[in-house]
């Protein structure tokens, strides 16, 4: 007997009144500057709440220049990014701009995410369904609590790089200056991701050649273009231009998609959220091949590196502007035209035939 | 903060040792005789088992007629499908023959189903882990108990047809017979599915039109030959066919996939187990369609009719070979050619180009 | 050194004025009889033609009980389907409808077809380009002669029927009522066909299973849902649907889809005009399997039966509304919404990510 | 009345008997010495030809080493790749190695290619149909004259670089050295390409975004990883993986498909052979686009500059072991595990289902 979850039944509840709220703005945008300052001058004067806005978003002339908005700036907290922590100090996220403002948030919180609110300015994305025009009232609900989330899932990405040092000291110089401890050599760092984690050729014109291991165990070769380790979230970003199906980010899994796989059945496969995922370079691959993490943090892996993934305790709580189920098929809809259809005969029977 | 469950984690146990099973075999299959045989020998006089088989098994000539075997069938309990309920009476069940026993042991089960181990005697099934030469020493296994099972989820699907009475009158006579309460005139029947439901055009040479609703809300109308609205283990039999991803079966989901559609944007989705799926004609549908569960109850759909599908809350103990991973990727090898590749470089570089 | 064809090269010219065209209307639609009746006054009265015009089409009682209109079609010849042999007496066509009026004109010309003007009165379809609104100015350019054509290659399909009579007498019956000559007992038809083949598994549940033979040689056997074979004309109807990519139709092609494939690796194939394909039942098919014309005609395939498939020397002249490539790009725009986008970027770089 | 080619009948003749043969052998491939050794001394003192052989294939240690060799190595003929013009002096070509040294010999001959005989060494490719082990039965053949040939077509892709010059001083010293005549600044290249012109996104992590022309007319922008537009030999090669249906090289056509394109109804096309093409990056491309011939000559594209492409008038001779239809499905099952099946019912009918 099998206890099947609801997936519309996550909802947004605050234990007291959130106090603090952190601004996200895409840069060099003009056609944001209005809504941000309005959205800023509401949240400070209308809700007494603390604003937290990154410095170099202050630092655009069309802000630390309008006198008229010099009152709110300076009540607002300023951090910078990788230096200062805000981790704990933020009771949710707004954010405004397109997907991107939400990856971007994502990459702020390695570990427990605030809620997320995200408007699209133009037109939808699959992260920003709410419209700016009834901001007001629905920053208030949000406040009020009681409104429908989704926990988007994250894959939590180590990349163990072997002899990094020693490598990094010989490439500048071309010489091995350091012939140091293996083991002080190695170097690990760690990625939370929202999309996906792409491993492909990089500038190489050779097909990408890795393994991939499931649990400790090798399951395939990837040979092509490269691979692709998405959340459902990432399932309707690159992943679906690759041809994956399109998965409901309430479903935890983990898709695999090969970027133009070398083989005509390499098919995408879905496993269970609770898997561990390993890439390596394989053994005869000719060329290293390059990772990146939601597009950004681009980095090269070279024989013996290794790319462990498994799906992370911190999923970002996403505010559904409608609920779970209809703001995804309504991104469907206007972000990728899914089944956009004119109705039409391709087919007909004997006696109607024209 | 969220909590992810371990796929490799779901174990069959006894409270107390098993003391029946139900053989299924395949019927018109002549290499199964011996095999069939010598298990139920082992099954009554070497583990004291009480063995369940169906009646038409035994009517076989090559069954009934030899003499050396009918000590053992004497002993067996009968059963005759549709007619004798089994359902609380069979500790676990073996299955002897390709994907398709598995499929029909799923159906005598309409609600819990005992573990089953399923043989195959070829070519390996994606429901048939076992090979059969080591048939003791397995069974013995599984008699002790701690073996690695999947819980496949199964679809409950429930059809209603209007007018259904009324209908039949009219359709032998031609004319309207009875006049009928409508409300008795409906009929309600529930399917347990453990790959697909299809509905397509049938022998209509018009696109199917039908509406596909989620938790009450119509999100699409599919049109083309049809759709199949399948289980996770079910994403790797005709879902496969018609473009699907394949999903490991401990991913609790439902998958839609549509058949041949006249949309070139319409690609698979997979939504959460939770969700309740409906379909019906779509108002302008110029045909009916037909409905089909696991290939078997063919029937037609009219305007008016819906197919409500849920997960079920009775899946298939599916037993291991080795466990629910590396069987997955076992059968997906064997039965599909995943990703069987000839390492070839279709790209060259600059200084290595022949 | 290499003759390649200019595919916008090809126009309609006339030795002498044209004095006859022949009018195809779909039936039981009503939006249809005022254009019709417009269209027809225009040419017996304004233009002095001859207008065929088949005999079922003015037995509809909005036109035959149209006292107006009576003059008008007292001057019409009229035919029969199957009957009547219109083949060398029709100077052009005109088509009012959707692309099921082509594909029937296509089958009143077994051999060589009359230039066609296909008028779309509601959406455009991929053989309609007309629109309807400037028909006179249209016609008489049609009239004078020099407009684009695109020549529509068909397929010559031939059917062999092995035990035909035998067989249909043993259907009825259930015994075997003759046991005649086996030579005199072949049956074999001949179609000309626009779109495409279809040979798949009708109401079968079991996978269809035919060999593909191409000039002589057995290249694959196709299981699963069937195969169309098609024209250029047929890649953008049903092959699109079953996943192949779309061909323009100066190229001369003939391709090879298969439907819902058992086979991961089963990619569609495009071979040259110029190859005999030939289908049958596999030996150990278990079931019989269906063909259709264009989606007409369908009938079933035994066990020694054959279809052969070849180019038809006789194309459709399909007239243009602009030129056979503009006319293309904008009917894949149109009908199957190719490449219909949003922009939008899914992937973000370093330093401009949000 | 239309006129089809029958694909099969093209093949090689010789005026007079060949006297002058180029040998291409795949470098860095140690196990290619011995058979190359083998086969020249065949070609020279066997059967009187002159060997043509490029430079830097002779300066192999392993050969320029070889004593015994040496008397054959001075009768060669050598070249330089870019100085030495071979052009109108090689009446067939031989191959050694796998499908790059038939891409290499064809990059050679910017006109006119002489016949072309490929040996595959190890595993066969989709241009290499010889096996080494029956080799000089086989030269003898060829030399007789009277084999299959089928002409691969090439595509003639012309690279118009803006400002060519300007650009070059500036991203030398990083500011701007010339202001020239814009004229003079134009720089146009010629490419021979027999399998395709790739346009990527290269090392940026946006999308590429560039429009299609066709004929003069803008036809689609895409966007996505790039576009490939590729010969039917190239069908099989890159375009495959990315989703193409696979084209016999029979068919005069030019096939484009967009690599993991944003847009889900962007499906492949094939346009007829006789068109131009012409690509450009989009007016509101953010970023360059790059651009490869055949995997080389890898070079990036700015705003401004064009790629024009049309069916060469140069095809590639390509020498078959049996016949084109033949040789093709042959490499489609070994290179591609074309159809490569497993005989399996997932459907399964109401009274045989298991």
């Amino acid at each position: 007997f099998m206890h099947i979850q609801d997936p519309a039944s996550q909802r947004l509840t605050w234990n007291k009144p959130p106090k603090s709220v952190l601004v996200i703005k895409k840069i060099r945008d003009a056609s944001l500057l209005q809504p941000f300052k309005e959205l800023c001058m509401f949240l400070t004067e209308g809700k007494n709440m603390i604003v937290y806005v990154e410095k170099k978003v202050l630092e655009d002339p069309a802000i630390s220049g309008d006198e008229n908005f010099a009152a709110v700036t300076k009540k607002f907290c300023t951090f910078r990014e990788d230096l200062d922590d805000i981790s704990n100090r933020v009771d949710f996220i707004i954010c405004l701009g397109g997907d991107g403002t939400l990856l971007y948030a994502s990459s702020l919180f390695q570990e427990s995410v605030p809620p997320v609110m995200a408007f699209h300015l133009g037109s939808l994305g699959f992260l920003t369904p709410f419209k700016f025009d009834m901001y007001q009232s629905q920053v208030n609900q949000i406040i009020e609590g009681n409104t429908a989330i989704v926990l988007r899932s994250r894959l939590k990405v180590r990349v163990l790089k072997e002899n990094w040092e020693k490598k990094a000291r010989v490439d500048e110089k071309g010489i091995i200056l350091t012939n140091g401890d293996i083991e002080s050599s190695r170097k690990a760092m760690q990625y939370q991701v929202l999309n996906e984690v792409v491993v492909d050729r990089g500038p190489s014109s050779y097909l990408s050649n890795v393994d991939l291991f499931l649990d400790g165990h090798l399951i395939t070769t990837v040979q092509g273009d490269g691979v692709i380790v998405s959340t459902p979230t990432g399932s309707t970003a690159y992943a679906v231009a690759a041809g994956a199906s399109m998965i409901h980010p309430n479903v935890p899994a983990i898709m695999i998609t090969p970027i133009c796989p070398h083989s005509l059945s390499f098919r995408p496969i879905v496993v269970p959220a609770g898997v561990e995922l390993k890439i390596m370079l394989s053994r005869d691959a000719r060329n290293t091949a390059w990772v990146s993490f939601d597009g950004r943090k681009r980095q090269e892996i070279c024989h013996g590196d290794s790319i462990t993934i498994t799906t992370s305790c911190f999923p970002v709580p996403s505010i559904c502007f409608r609920d779970p189920v209809n703001d995804w098929f309504e991104s469907l809809a206007e972000c990728l035209h899914w089944n956009v259809r004119k109705k039409q005969n391709y087919l007909s029977s004997e006696d109607e035939e024209f």
